[in-house]
């Protein structure tokens, strides 16, 4: 599960678990004896891009270590509905308290690759990738980039740490001849640079910080060609990411520009679930 | 904030931070000087009902204790699009390295207010309440929960410690007899018990345990009305709840059958986060 | 072992082996060689209810994983003096560090049982249950309430977050009437309401909470009767607790009122302990 | 506040918050308005020897840094019933909710204080000094060795780290003669070491290890007596210590043994908490 | 303090505080009292690049923050022996118990800072620019990288996550072929990627994962020449970063063979803690 | 691992590589298979005292516990120049993200294990002990104090809390007469007491603390001498510490005063790394 460190998916695992288990799963610790076995699957009630078995299966043996939980297919699998995607068999106890949250996990990852495959193929034939962006739901970006991954994306930045990109909010700020004088002493030298603009005579502006990648803001297909026309008449080695305005309906538009990347925030703030189902067999 | 405990928030903020910031805001830290003021306004860009501003305010100032964050709406208020909800001001580089997780949360849970009160609506003038579920995103089930409640809904169980829900499951596991067994030695005596019951004869079944509440999973509301009916014909002080199957479209139906509540996942599982952005004045 | 979640009794079992054991066990460090086994046994010094044995065997196994602990009774069994209740095995050095802080969690709850366990006798052949109280030692009130369990006694609420619980200092600071009306907004569906009367009146004014249970503080057996006198006669669903002033010598005369519980804070806030050697073999 | 550090401080009174305030105080949060301001005073309910004022105090601060809480006596003092300690006033909503969490805290930490005054006086007027153990509550020694100072008494070692002790455990298991190479090479040249002795022939055998301290475990006065002359006559520079089987009745005779401290683990293993309640003004 | 997250900091504080003082500073809680104030300076006792002043201000602050902490000099000031750099006034306790703490982070830091400026100077006139490693201190990687550009030198990755870096070892095991394959499916499109080669054919051979930088790993100044010289003959995009075997001694040499970059380990694992006392005023 | 906990080194190790690993090591979760499997050595590139393996390999199997490491020397072992001291296998996945955390473990201990034993090689034959002090590295004093006693030296106290040490800055702010009554009433009873002296008037003043060990502060070896005299002279049972001013070239001068220990900061705050590699083998 590479893109998020085995830690924090242990700490996330452990606080929904906590957050749901609370001071104990009253109605199972009451009801159902200590040396009840069982065995289940998770079901697929709607068609989909599976993601987070694995983590499913981590928040199964969270709880009880000696649950085992064999996925029955990948992450990144395109399943129909009513299919069985996992096995589960041990202790009753820790299969019913653990469930929910299981399930609650593969429903907002698999939801997330659904969504993101939906958008990657409507960019065929063209050769521009699709990217997330860092609006994230709060705590989870890793697992959402992951999900991201699996349903064919790419990933953006993570997080404000590992590259640069200047805003407009920090060009209105600082302002432009102040950004060049600073990059100069404090620019990280291992790491990217991009740039945003909103029309042409910004992206003009911004090719003064020497950037590996431009992102094109809210702009319409039509002035975008014309920035890849610029680009292509300069033989510049930047790329170009489209971003702002951009859904399921336009994208084709966008991708048949000749940019790079189309980073999209849909992929990963507007959820929906995927729907699943355990199953006693 | 109620429901949430001050802690927890706090400790969802510092995550939300941890996992944007990483290992610094290279860009900020880099072209914005430690002196620079700013003043911002956060603005709507699309109508719906706020929720989240004292989470963003949080936001801002666990980066900056010196920045200030004025709320110019009450969460739960309905605002139109392109509205001030928000005045932030001080150090510019906190404003622009806290900008996306503030209003990352403020988008996540306006979006469920927004959803609840859509779903609310449609259930005038009937008495029923609209409650949400344990389907949530893990680890932000009491943000959650505080967003269905601004949109106008209330909250069901906060997790499996604070009530007694007997499933199915918990019945194809254990049997009725021996869960009525079970019940008497271990009960926890202030809490309240509900059981899930699939059709008119499940409910007959579990009115042994002597449940405060009952759940029709998955019934039509022909159905449910002949649950309702045999409910007043017996007397029974017993609440009875809907779930399953039940959408902003056939909603209305449901609140039509007498019972007192509906609970959907869709309030807190599916998300359309609400569009906002942060404009400098 | 219910009511307290595994993760919480992993945190309260580091924490007290890190308070003893600081920088390291220095004594045993030095005399004990590595490679050192031993076998040992607990035995009783005094009769009582045993409660803790699977803590105090989580005790030994956090500090080394191949200690073997075997319980020789089950937690909640009534023990004479000079009787071995467990067997320890394996690294010397390991069960010599933990002997302390086992035998310290042992000795709390089975002071605890033991103590609950002399009140529930008292109240026999009353149907009176016994409950706990929130006046617990900080930090440890789920391991205490187990032990209330394991002593025959039941636990009343956890905390402040699952029931609501309307005291006079509620009432002195909000009035019945805003009470009232708050309630009607703000209460949680699902979760029971119990509400403290010192007499007769306040008993009844309290009525129009609509309780699920009645805590009559401080009242006499006397006045009691009168209060489940009126109960019975207006036919009220609502379960009757005695709370304050009760001990040891008393409890049998309120258990004979007709009442259904009666909370004692003594259970949890004073201590007996009960006294347990390691002895090597 | 010696003897704990500020740090742990925080962390057990968040954590005993934590535990009773869990996902939210319904009942005040429903109730009380967040504006409503009160003021209260803590009263004694029982006579005894006061002790956890500033950490009662934090326990308010720590809900709602806007309570103003004044102690009106010191730890340490004696006070009789009925009178007032502490004034706290500010926020109703924190104060109400808070109240529990820090009376528990004054309740067990006067509880102990109390009994530890009990002893000193029993031993007057000899130079004796009275010590704690490391029987103590987990995850509380601190607090706890802290309320024996405040009752007039000494703290023994505060945990494995920072003392030697050679117990019977150590010489059974390894041997005098082992435990003697073993000290030259790898005893901490700055630390103390104490070893037990349960007899005069023990008592000659454990000064091989040179220590600073012989603690008799079990010994009647008698006996001790006999240690103490052979100690004066070979003019020994070694500090003698009692434990075990000493209690009120029996002390004084302990006393006047001319031994150097009495060790009790009843001071921090055995709770009487002391009465408090926390009054609207 | 850029490059280094505020809560990171804290924590690393919090951490040596609580290493050091433990259970409680026991000799200054004893001997100085509550009430007591004191001024103090920090006199360097040798002359350096002074780096740390605002942590070990926050290490002050920490354990008290009425603590006063004025820093004379700024990070990356060059200052003579016997000089004042900082000014602390308040609490005696606190500042006598932060002291060692506060002292041992200048300490570290400053030596950091005054051994990368001796190689920076020596690499003057030419441009190449002074680069760290990842062979740092563990737990204090990001303060170490701060110390560098105090210096005068610059910042390599942070860690695994923020640069593609392709070393032999990935090579042996994976073979070129199958890397190629891999980084077109895999590479995060926003993130750097930097090749090691040992010598001409390998660089050669690292071409073709068309790399934004090359590390050239111990090659002689005539080696990494000729390197150079090809760079330039084909006009390749890259930059060049020479490492290994690089000393005070050499580096002049390795400075003038037209390189940007030298990287060198010994300036956060070897370290000379530069000498500072505090004094009474 | 004696001198520090097992659950302090657990989470020293998980830091180290959380600094390390940020979200992920990118390059190695592209390139290497899952099921790649790889065998290696460490090999020492210079002579020294190795120290720190059992921690190596503690960071090879926290990321995943599947890798097999094997030490084929012991801490405290002096090893030539190109030898292999350990040897790994398993998943090449996690050996390679794990070996530059691992090598810097190692690189830090064996470099102060090595300088220790040079100091203590000084000292012969004398029977002077080497002793570390309080000048460590931040968060790494329990590591750092191991790998003292691996080069055959001895430690000083852990931190503040297990030993009276009055420094000249207690004297000076509270006054000896203060700090004599100050001793009698808070005094730990079982803790040993260390007091500072720069001259032989000194050296008498703090005689009148009873303390256990007298530490001269700068003095050189010929008044040492004279210390050393009276204390005999006057047959104190007093130990006798210098410190200050004493280096690798002068140290021999002062073993051979009669004194018992001296005490060297440069032990822990002054590092030269020694020099390990991990071949593919």
């Amino acid at each position: 599960m590479n893109s998020f460190s085995r830690t924090d998916i242990k700490r996330v695992v452990n606080q929904a678990l906590k957050e749901d288990i609370g001071r104990g799963d009253i109605t199972t610790e009451c009801l159902i004896s200590r040396d009840k076995k069982m065995t289940a699957v998770i079901i697929t009630k709607e068609p989909g891009v599976i993601c987070g078995l694995d983590i499913a299966g981590l928040v199964f043996k969270t709880l009880d270590k000696r649950i085992k939980f064999i996925s029955l297919v990948r992450d990144g699998a395109q399943i129909g509905s009513g299919r069985q995607i996992a096995k589960i068999s041990g202790p009753a106890k820790g299969i019913l308290s653990a469930e929910r949250v299981a399930l609650n996990f593969l429903s907002l990852l698999s939801g997330i690759a659904t969504r993101t495959q939906a958008f990657v193929k409507k960019t065929k034939p063209s050769k521009v990738k699709i990217l997330d962006t860092r609006k994230t739901i709060p705590g989870l970006r890793g697992l959402e980039k992951y999900a991201v991954k699996a349903g064919g994306g790419f990933n953006h930045r993570f997080g404000l740490d590992d590259m640069f990109l200047i805003k407009e909010n920090h060009i209105d700020i600082a302002g432009l001849k102040d950004i060049k004088e600073r990059l100069k002493k404090g620019r990280f030298l291992k790491i990217k640079l991009e740039a945003e603009a909103r029309n042409l005579s910004e992206f003009k502006d911004v090719l003064c910080f020497k950037p590996d990648i431009i992102m094109l803001d809210n702009m319409t297909p039509k002035n975008i060609r014309q920035v890849v026309k610029l680009k292509n008449k300069l033989s510049l080695d930047i790329k170009i990411e489209a971003s702002g305005n951009i859904n399921i309906d336009n994208i084709a538009a966008y991708a048949s520009t000749g940019i790079d990347f189309i980073s999209l925030g849909t992929l990963t703030k507007d959820i929906d679930a995927l729907d699943f189902s355990l199953e006693i067999t």
